[in-house]
């Protein structure tokens, strides 16, 4: 029936939407809300309004009672009671980790990492546990929310066959480092891989965007990050990886090549790329001043970097240099979820007390950077993070009609101290909904609960015998 | 059907419960758990355990099958894929601004203060707004699992009475300042009403305790603050106070009295007094030593200390010199909500990243300050914050069966990290069950949201007006 339509959704797209007299367009899809909220700095906030979908794409945004006059659609969603929003970019995110979840916590970083985390990823982590880890740690983003993540971990075709089923949108980062790693013996194949995956993905999926992920700048020699900044120039690439997290890297980047992680890694080319670095924690003015000209990303991990005791990363000194900042959750092993509401919450806490100053972060700073500049961060800004025409209809519903959420007297504000993730009702990505009245619709929940169960009680066995 | 019961009922109380092979003993309630957090450092885990209740008093804690064997009860409430825990004490909270939530946020403090918060409240707090706010944060408690809260806000009888009817436990502070308030034209009228209130209710109610609430000690003088301690020990009444909140504070004690706020008012007796000390957040080493050998409890405002830029209160260093430390939401205007979960998730962070140590704040230490701990700080501790035989029957159960909660591997982090106040499934204060099933059932939650409406949009016209 929308075919014989075509004329119109020709119209519908060339010409403007305002006072459009004529018969309505065609469209597969509108979402309402009681509240919209565009994340377009020229239009953040509209009440009772809507948004329009056809095919993957937003054709138009704007009060409910002229986008009813103009468009027809196949379906829609109603509003009431909701704040209609961009989805959340989870800028950095190891996914299978979910699977490690609460394995343990509050033990010293040395202690966490080469007595559990290491021995346990390389006994148990196999393409099978990182299909159920993924689909696990994707049910959870679309039930809190997020619609695009970039992810970093092992196995990535089996990540990349996962995000394609289920139907969110994805940066996936090979790794590559200089230590043996689950499937690898140390730099060459692991690298090989990388450059390998990346080729085979590169433009092919509208959702899924391959990258390098070199680790870190203590665990990749230079010569292998300049061999990671030739190929990823090669293959016109995303890279991503871990940059100045913590004081013991400083200290080591510091003994090894006398400068800065961020002057190390920029000297060597890296900042000559689309790079999203995760963490930026350790980092002086000078950093800062360089990630800004470079366009660099950086990612602010807030309950990893607290849970680790990593440190303070300087978001508003970033943010007022003009750094695009998003926010991460990092893996479940060091969060221990994949909530990014908690991320947007931690983060307009934090820098409110690091700094004894109460309006270093407002609400509408954290809220932007959980979607359009994470979405700039990511290198993504011109097509998600916003609900303006022409942007990908990556969008959520949020349930703001219950008790708890009353009384409502600023939308951002709210969202931001108030929501949390199991308030979120409506998840699409490209237009497809993946989740509707907090149902997941494109993950079998039942068959993903046997294989998690299946899964951690071997961990649970093997945590049993460590101890 | 219970009275016939009556011999084995005693016996029930009397004998040690361990294997009795004789009938079963008649109860009013049975409550299980899959797993079950007694709080009680002896014996913290049991799985497949359950307490059993009689009036209003656990009178058997211990595994499920022992239990069956030993008990009849005309109630039971299944565990299967719950936690049961004791009820979370909020140690420091003013209730009715819940209809402040969202007002106005993100400003410097004074302007915050001056501009809106004491301006709405001169023109807003009556005692019917106190009397809808107030049920509004009762229904928020008993959703999110708070069993207990320690009030400071106007019109104390009309909180007493929502607390009578909705079956939470509180004490309640009578506010009384140097300066005009709702109700009153300062000290003298304050002081009266709050000596009026604490000796009406003293000793007269099992769930309501009254308390003094003088505001701090740069809105009290040192001659009103002894005034205080007179009548609170004429009367043997509990204190509750804010103090050594913020650097502002500080200088104006140490201006005024030359020595620390802790000091000033140790020094005019309050630390010889059942005291519950909010914030606690400027402290040296002399202050947290004297807290600590005067009994006095502290309430750590997580949330609040951020939002308002306070400072980070040094809880790990308290709780090394033995103060029992509570947690507390501080009101819905600095928080936004009263989520004590969220102030148990994030005073497990924001201790390990303010000291660079991860096994700074474990999560079982931050679970204690919620029960145990909290209770003790409330002056609480032999009747309530853990499950054991003789203490009031005031528990919870979570729901960790939900995919999101999925592998779990250790109860306590899981909650510290993971749970969200929307997960608790049952609330129960004195063997009553407030909540059943995430359904408040002591409230009338459609009544209450038409009050909230009402009073919400008066609210919200003067706040346009302002802008």
């Amino acid at each position: 029936m929308l075919k014989l339509f075509a004329p119109w959704l020709l119209l519908g797209v060339l010409c403007p939407p305002l006072a459009v007299a004529g018969p309505a367009s065609g469209a597969d899809l509108i979402v309402y809300g009681d509240y919209l909220l565009t994340m377009d700095p020229a239009q953040p906030e509209l009440k009772d309004a809507a948004v329009v979908v056809r095919d993957s794409v937003i054709v138009d945004v704007g009060p409910r009672e002229r986008i009813d006059r103009a468009w027809v659609a196949e379906a829609s969603i109603p509003g009431v009671g909701r704040v209609l929003m961009p989805g959340l970019v989870n800028g950095h995110t190891h996914t299978a980790m979910t699977l490690f979840r609460g394995m343990v916590d509050d033990l010293d970083l040395m202690t966490w990492l080469n007595h559990y985390v290491f021995p346990m990823e390389g006994r148990f982590v196999t393409p099978g546990f990182v299909r159920t880890g993924t689909e696990l740690a994707c049910w959870e983003m679309i039930r809190g929310g997020t619609t695009t993540f970039v992810d970093m971990y092992f196995y990535p075709d089996e990540i990349a066959a996962v995000v394609e089923r289920c139907g969110l949108r994805a940066v996936i980062g090979s790794p590559h480092i200089d230590y043996p790693s689950p499937g690898f013996n140390g730099w060459d194949d692991s690298f090989a891989a990388a450059a390998d995956f990346v080729a085979r993905w590169q433009g092919r999926h509208p959702r899924i965007t391959p990258a390098f992920a070199p680790h870190a700048p203590y665990t990749v020699s230079a010569e292998h990050l300049q061999a990671t900044v030739e190929k990823a120039t090669q293959l016109n690439a995303l890279v991503t990886m871990h940059l100045a997290e913590a004081p013991a890297e400083t200290e080591f980047v510091a003994a090894q090549y006398g400068t800065s992680p961020v002057h190390h890694v920029a000297a060597l080319g890296l900042y000559q790329l689309p790079l999203i670095a995760a963490h930026m924690v350790q980092l002086d003015t000078a950093d800062i001043a360089l990630t800004a000209e470079a366009g660099v990303g950086a990612i602010h991990n807030p309950t990893s970097n607290m849970k680790l005791g990593a440190g303070i990363s300087p978001v508003p000194a970033m943010l007022a240099a003009g750094v695009n900042v998003g926010l991460g959750t990092d893996g479940a092993a060091s969060n221990n979820d994949l909530d990014l509401w908690e991320e947007v919450r931690m983060a307009a806490l934090l820098h409110k007390v690091a700094s004894g100053d109460p309006t270093a972060m407002p609400a509408g700073q954290a809220l932007a950077m959980a979607t359009r500049l994470g979405a700039a961060a990511i290198h993504m800004g011109a097509t998600i993070g916003q609900l303006k025409t022409g942007m990908q209809a990556d969008m959520i519903q949020l349930d703001v009609g219950q008790t708890r959420h009353m009384p409502l007297y600023d939308v951002q504000s709210h969202l931001v101290y108030v929501l949390d993730s199991q308030d979120v009702q409506t998840t699409i990505v490209a237009g497809q909904v993946l989740m509707r009245d907090r149902q997941v619709l494109s993950i079998d929940e039942s068959a993903l609960r046997a294989e998690v169960t299946r899964a951690s009680a071997r961990i649970r066995k093997a945590l049993r015998e460590k101890q």
